[in-house]
């Protein structure tokens, strides 16, 4: 039998993101997608106009298409008559020429007729069959939107890494672009380890228990913008977790989970340190002490906790900075609130404790069984952090919940 | 010419969104969808647990699986020597019932052989050879998650309503369900009207504009887990909007954008009282005065204004809550911040106004130009709220600004 490793050399909470955000390097790919599939992704080239919006000059208002000096001396007792030569719709070109004395019906979005150079809003005039009463009058320009109102051609309308939010893809449809070139997102590779795991919908045999953090991660990977890719379960051997690692180097992250403990079957540092880097092993936080982070040819490998409460919590602390990072994201805003807690807490010693908390009202009531309980954390709505020196946590003490969702 | 149809009467924001959330009925119909699909979808039925988890009692901790009174006497300066009989890995079982003066070394998660009864940490203990010495005493039950500690078989795991968040769908894994029984999202049909449309990547005729809500809509339908469904842009005729009404009322909610405001060619509020109920037409808001919303045999019809500003911040205004009302999702948690506001503001009398702002550091600075630019809310980071009565906001005046993201 061999010796169990224990931990070399426990880091702190901000060292390790530390650590892991000098190595998340944003993607440089792109690739070209349809608009209407490029919600919230990231530009990669800035956006020119290649055209005006609106494209010509166009009515503003519903109303009378006019020459604006002909309304000058209009006033609400005193009309000026014009007559009615066309009405346009809003999208219906007109051919005619506007002469002294004549207005046109125009709509709002009705390109302007030539000759005309104001609208007067149908609230100011009174038609009597071909002849409009105007009783107001404009100035030239009124009620129209010139060509290039909104968008000048020629101009940056959107800019290299700015998030596609819906006013943006509109922008881009206004355009009339069909594609835009936007930064890959994240390609993660998600491999549970050991032979005790099995997919969920098959029968478990004696010894097992189903795989959760294959879907606790992807869940959280597809919610912040990046692609998980669930791997088969991997057997705890050095030849299988060197073949998987080499194999799945294509991609921009690895997350194992399971096998980074301090048993002896845990080999993945071991491939990690014969092919890359072991940046860290071993975080002083409860829980997720033993995540392990490496850089494999420039890949970032992380071994995470087999424990469901352990993993999940590790990777809303540790992974989704990266992702976020990569994807050329902001870093989440962490949605907070303040709470008392329900219940004194006593804190393990020498570690940064996240405890998950469920909100009663004001209340916030822990819910942590065990780091194995995929339920501590089903049943939270967010967290307490506990920090280092902390010894215990009174009742009633206000703290700051931060919130999963 | 027909006469042009003014609005007859203005409710105000608050009434709006009062008669809208009355009439989105929740959704009751239900679907079965795979887990690994099912992030943030909505539980249609309590989840009972069919099985424990753990399913057997297993080792919390790598360590020694003991009988525990023989450790009562052991102590750090006096050890208590156990022979080693077996080793186990997490998922292995082992058929080797423990005698007394017997262990077996175990890994976290390892099933707890027969005849032990603890487990003793790997830390307090020294081996040599087939040799385990044990320098503290360890209770009955000590470092063993007992079958069922984490999810007892037969209680109710999650409720009917709860969303299923990350660590959620993590509890559906561990008890190997495949599937999941949800509510069904909320099909949103989005018709664009008017022969002046035309739709993305074709070239604009004379007097033609590119479809923008159609994107700006369907963006923020599916970001409000509804399921957007884009239709063909449909001339402003009564025949053509009647066939589209009745072709669409097999989704729960049309959105018509164009064609609802006073122009001689807005069509839809007639095909709309003809075939149902108009619930109101016109708000004392600014920008999106035209917007009209009706049933027509129990489906949601909004006829949103055609101006890409006024359209979009409607929907986020009034249609994302009753979307979210029918997805049984909690209303949205308004993200906001304060500010200052960058210049003087004038507010349009007898409205209540919706002012998009971009923030630079702690600055609002409005970037409206009007109704029809979508690069009014393309750049803007969110809005501000000019109250019905309000005249002037006064620059530097402290304001709070609603986010977009």
């Amino acid at each position: 039998m061999k010796k169990m490793t224990p931990f070399k050399e426990l880091i702190s909470y901000e060292e390790a993101l530390k650590r892991i955000l000098i190595s998340a390097k944003p993607i440089n790919r792109t690739e070209l997608v349809p608009i209407g599939k490029a919600l919230n992704r990231v530009l990669a080239e800035d956006v020119i106009a290649n055209m005006s919006v609106p494209p010509f000059d166009r009515a503003a208002m519903d109303g009378y298409a006019v020459k604006a000096e002909e309304t000058f001396d209009a006033s609400s007792s005193k009309s000026k008559a014009l007559e009615l030569v066309e009405v346009l719709h809003a999208g219906a070109l007109s051919n005619t020429i506007l002469s002294k004395g004549e207005c046109i019906q125009v709509a709002t979005g009705s390109p302007i007729p030539k000759g005309a150079d104001a609208v007067v809003m149908v609230e100011y005039t009174e038609k009597n069959g071909d002849i409009v009463n105007v009783f107001k009058p404009v100035y030239p320009g009124a009620n129209i939107s010139p060509k290039g109102e909104d968008i000048e051609e020629g101009k940056v309308v959107l800019k290299v890494g700015e998030q596609l939010l819906p006013a943006r893809i509109g922008a881009l449809a206004a355009l009339g672009k069909k594609e835009v070139k936007v930064y890959e997102k994240p390609q993660i590779a998600v491999v549970p380890t050991g032979t005790e795991i099995q997919e969920v919908g098959y029968p478990l045999e004696k010894g097992q228990i189903y795989d959760v953090n294959s879907y606790t991660l992807s869940s959280i990977i597809s919610e912040n913008a990046a692609t998980p890719i669930k791997c088969k379960t991997v057997p705890d051997t050095t030849h299988e977790l060197r073949n998987t690692v080499k194999k799945l180097l294509k991609y921009d992250i690895i997350i194992f989970s399971g096998g980074s403990s301090v048993g002896e079957r845990d080999l993945l540092i071991n491939v990690i340190q014969e092919l890359g880097t072991v940046i860290f092993h071993g975080i002083q936080i409860k829980p997720g002490k033993p995540t392990l982070f490496a850089l494999v040819d420039g890949k970032l490998v992380f071994g995470m906790p087999g424990y469901p409460t352990s993993c999940l919590l590790n990777a809303y602390l540790l992974l989704i900075p990266a992702i976020r990072q990569m994807a050329r994201l902001q870093l989440k805003v962490e949605k907070n609130v303040n709470a008392k807690l329900a219940q004194r807490v006593v804190s393990s010693t020498g570690r940064t404790q996240f405890l998950p908390v469920k909100l009663k009202e004001n209340l916030a009531c822990p819910v942590f069984k065990q780091s194995g309980a995929i339920t501590s954390m089903s049943e939270a709505d967010g967290y307490i952090i506990l920090p280092i020196n902390t010894d215990v946590v009174e009742k009633n003490q206000e703290v700051t919940v931060f919130l999963f969702d």
